[in-house]
């Protein structure tokens, strides 16, 4: 069990040293909000307030001050301001984060030789004590202020000082200067900071735009809206969705990779391993001779068409997310330009994906023990620049845990540096401890658990985890009731009331959600073979035609939903929710609030798609800033009705035709 | 509110430069036990087991390895042992401490290649795939560890590559080979570390030996002992008192300072300041012409006679405590010979310690801002190793908290580096998180505020707090019920019940524990004014004269309770305690049981020194290692009474003659 290490590595000193500034006498500890992870960044939004508290402490009596300080990357200059002492050495203070971008903040402190003696000279006139000695004492301190003041406060200490000293002053006059508040506030404007203690290293924190904090998605394939049945959608073409999707209220659309794509081990329909001629293959498996990750697919235009496409989705107040997914068709021109950057194996092939015995042949993972890693990193950093460059600002990142993880710490650091407002979501749907180390540390949002919590009590702990645990320090959730790779069978077996079900949950408990359509407005819910997630004929691997009017549509539902959305704060916050217990386990309700209580939205959903549930609703009637015998009135945002509700307990009923409620407390 | 800093300070860089080494793909978090204090120390008793936990994981699907390394301080090598994979990215492994002094450990990681071949041709074979590349690539792992390996696993290692590349050996006999366990036994031997990963900083642990768990100090002033009354005591005197502290079961003596006592500013009897003459002054106003904290006061004898005393004490199986109070009395030959450790005020005299308006004239503090503060530090410690020169491995620190806190961090450290078997005793009566601060850097114990927890709630609370929270990985507590500066008010007006329940408490709530005699033991009570904590006419400033042998005293019941705590290694330990509920508020009760359950104690004490108390214990049967509905014999250890006890609930009365019992499960 024991042996020795094979390498030698470096000693422990055998002594230890003094420590640098042995002089600096005061300890700061445990500083909240703070992560344990190095390089861990804690995620606010543009405007919010960082409440920051601390301990803080010397040793005997002197009087301590602490400072909190905070600044923006690239700053040389701290910004400060003095902590609150709330008693038992805890500290407070607070800082607004006003910029996008990394910040940081941390706390100093110093035993303060003048409020020290300050506060002993006020104790020994009260106990009647002899003071010459102690307003020497004062001026020499007052005198060292001066020092350190500039322009007309260097005058006034130094006249103090003098002052002080003067055995021609009366005494009572001297002792009635130095306790004169003007001459505290001088002082302690020109504090001495010789040893002062600084808490190491500072705290990071990555500011975002509102976007981050609420955003509605919606991803579709634009190859399938070509304007002539089978034929290749075009950019060009697409542009005329985006009123429409527009108009129900989304303000991200998601497209799939728009790279050209390799012809080797091109997947066929269904996954197929024998394509046919004319199949269109995935997505994903991107780069041809064409071009590779900063090119477009011929088919779907030309690289203007794409910046024609963004454009006009900006005048719609839309912004265009693009999916970037770090691998390579075998047909890829990194294969040939930078070999070194791929795994090969003896028979001079390339190792394609695999999670053995599942294979993936048109998919070339990076190899990132390359000893080109530099090189690599650096490229794949210029992939997503380039599109910046384009006009693209989000950017949803295919299986980021695939890839070493450091590499995405520093690529996001590296493009928000000169482009703050770049957003990145995750979709790492992966072990929850990879899932969250991404989020610490640059990945504005990802992807959830969500779509496999479906009984009340699953989402109840989970979205309790994501809210209440520290995790909502750092991670966004982004809850997605489907994608084009993951039908779940709620969707599968619950027809329309699962579909309605499912969406308002997800728009509703996280403010960050999104759709793959249109596949979800039509209530798609055929999956390839029984037990799979897959979708049949999935989108993935072939142009599809679809009917987006069909009856049963929920377009005018998910219009409603997002208008309820940016017309209630309560709804553009994911962590101010309190679970409304019930007393049906098919049914789930929530409180979503302000925290001035000014919006309050109650959300009621049937989880059985199949039957009607009805329930008593305990309302935590004083979390809705009301009276405990209180009428009120309760308008539902999605129909328009509106119900007078009286006290704590109401009853609800939900059917699978209309299988939620999302209220607003109108009083 | 805002204001920028006045002092320039680095910028933060203005891009994050790539990472020292990227290639490495292992993220390693979360290591339990620690502390999130920078250089703070878990402790443990040599001996113990240390079980670490950390959050391993990389990205993709490839085979993570983990190692926990540990060290002792000085030592090159980590000595390495693998973790276990919990599942959930956890790991646990764990280590001895098996010598005294700094140890620290860490974990280290790697996504190893062999073993991640190694899985995938395992699944591969299942999945009847085509496995002649595989064999290939395995080969050239097994050559990968062939070039690591030496000797005969060298050898062995490099055929079996040979034979897994070999196109003349059937593919079936080399499928066999490639999944041997020998094969894997042997691989696993000689890992690919070149990109692991390794958690830093190493986490800190202070080993200290079996006296750091569990010690019963006695504390006594040698001047009060002299053989003729008024008679200064002398250590030849006070060696006819160790066999008698011995056999009350001590093993800890603790003498107050025992140096020269300067004339300047003597308190008399009462802590006077008009001394008469002949006053013998406090032992903590140290230092005078006939030297400082290295010297001995002459009237205690010589430094011989105070190494006969320790030698003496050490045939007793007893250690002597000294006290060491860095403070000096202005008398003393630091304030000549160095001026510049002082502050000195505009009148040309040093500043005594004062917390105004209280004024301590005798006592002058170090100055531990001066500029000479190396100097300073390396002087105060080596008054430490002095001490330890002459025998001496026990040192109680007066007023740590009053001294600058980095510098005891230092000089512990300094110390124990060449005697780890020295153990410090904080008299750190502050705030928590200043005690708590120095026990995370280096002193074995600390006093508590046991001394003001008097109520069965506030005890309970207490040793929750203390044996429950974080602070039980580092904070060993000390129970006084009471010193020469603190005389509780529940022992000015309880009588002999309240010495005695307060003597059982301490003793068996706390492993280590001591008491100031024999004050105590003749359970003298009476203060120097009421609302005061002070004993009237303090030993702390004259010479007593003590009836040991008073009736009531306390003797024969101290040494029961000490051979108790002796026998019982549930008494040997603080944590292992688990309160038991009792229907009376004036009855506290508690189990104390070793992890085997092979000795279990249970102390009763009633609170109320004036009435007796009766009540239900609702014993905790299956903690106690007992059926529910089984009888069982408890034997009192202070009385040797023995009780037939049944099931889980049991009733007892105690009242003030005999306030406590202290059972052993006899089963």
């Amino acid at each position: 069990m024991k042996k020795k290490s094979i390498s030698a590595r470096p000693p422990s000193p055998p002594t230890p040293e003094f420590p640098a500034r042995g002089q600096c006498r005061v300890i700061i500890e445990r500083i909240t909000p703070s992560l344990p992870d190095a390089g861990a960044l804690l995620k606010r939004i543009i405007g919010e307030k960082v409440t920051v508290k601390a301990h803080v402490f010397g040793d005997g009596h002197d009087t301590v001050l602490a400072l909190l300080q905070h600044r923006k990357q690239g700053e040389n200059e701290w910004n400060e301001s003095p902590l609150r002492a709330l008693g038992n050495d805890e500290w407070e203070g607070e800082f607004v984060v006003d910029a996008e971008g990394f910040h940081e903040f941390t706390v100093s402190g110093w035993t303060d030789a003048f409020q020290s003696w300050l506060r002993g000279f006020r104790k020994k006139i009260e106990g009647g004590q002899d003071l010459s000695v102690e307003l020497l004492i004062g001026a020499g301190l007052i005198e060292g202020a001066a020092n350190r003041a500039r322009g007309r406060d260097r005058k006034t200490l130094s006249t103090w000082a003098n002052l002080l000293r003067d055995g021609n002053v009366p005494a009572q006059e001297r002792v009635d200067l130095a306790r004169m508040p003007a001459l505290e506030e001088m002082a302690r404007k020109y504090p001495d900071r010789t040893h002062e203690s600084t808490f190491a290293p500072a705290i990071g924190v990555l500011v975002e735009r509102e976007r981050a904090a609420c955003s509605a998605w919606y991803e579709f394939f634009p190859r399938s809206w070509g304007s002539s049945p089978g034929a290749h959608g075009t950019f060009a073409e697409c542009e005329f969705l985006l009123p429409h999707i527009a108009a129900m209220g989304f303000n991200i659309v998601y497209l799939p990779p728009i790279h050209p794509l390799g012809m080797a081990f091109r997947k066929g329909k269904n996954n197929s391993l024998t394509p046919e001629p004319g199949d269109v293959g995935s997505p994903w498996a991107i780069g041809s001779a064409l071009g590779g990750h900063k090119a477009v697919h011929p088919e779907l235009g030309t690289l203007r068409d794409f910046k024609n496409f963004v454009k006009s989705a900006t005048t719609h107040g839309l912004e265009v997310a693009l999916d970037i997914a770090f691998q390579c068709s075998p047909d890829h021109p990194y294969v040939k330009e930078h070999p070194q950057w791929f795994n090969w194996r003896p028979d001079g092939t390339v190792q394609y994906a695999e999670n053995p015995p599942k294979k993936y042949q048109d998919v070339l993972p990076f190899n990132f023990e390359t000893d080109d890693w530099q090189a690599l990193w650096l490229e794949l950093k210029s992939v997503i620049t380039f599109w910046v460059a384009q006009g693209v600002k989000i950017f949803r990142v295919d299986n980021p845990h695939t890839k070493t993880l450091p590499f995405w710490k520093w690529c996001i650091a590296e493009v928000k540096r000169d482009h703050p407002e770049t957003l990145f979501l995750a979709e790492a749907f992966t072990r929850p401890k990879v899932k969250y180390w991404l989020a610490k540390h640059g990945f504005t949002w990802g992807y959830t658990y969500f779509t496999w919590r479906n009984s009340k009590q699953e989402l109840t702990d989970y979205v309790t985890e994501l809210t209440r645990s520290e995790c909502a320090e750092y991670f966004r959730p982004n809850f997605w009731p489907n994608t084009p790779d993951i039908l779940h069978e709620t969707l599968q077996h619950g027809g329309r009331a699962a579909f309605i079900s499912r969406l308002v949950l997800a728009a509703t408990l996280s403010s960050n959600y999104g759709i793959y359509g249109p596949a979800y407005e039509l209530c798609i819910g055929q999956a390839v073979k029984p037990g799979s997630e897959e979708y049949l004929d999935s989108e993935k691997y072939e142009i599809k035609r679809w009917d987006w009017n069909a009856p049963g549509n929920l377009k005018p539902l998910i219009a409603r939903l997002n208008l309820a959305r940016r017309e209630n704060p309560a709804l553009q916050r994911t962590g101010n929710i309190t679970f409304v217990p019930t007393d049906n386990p098919a049914l789930i309700a929530y409180l979503k609030t302000t925290r001035d209580q000014s919006n309050v939205i109650l959300v009621a959903v049937n989880l059985d798609p199949h039957h009607s549930q009805s329930g008593w609703l305990n309302l935590l009637i004083t979390q809705m800033g009301l009276q405990p015998f209180q009428s009120y009135t309760m308008r539902d945002l999605l129909t328009g009705m509106e119900y007078r509700w009286y006290g704590d307990r109401n009853f609800i009923k939900l059917d699978p035709e209309n299988p939620v409620h999302v209220f607003r407390l109108v009083r």
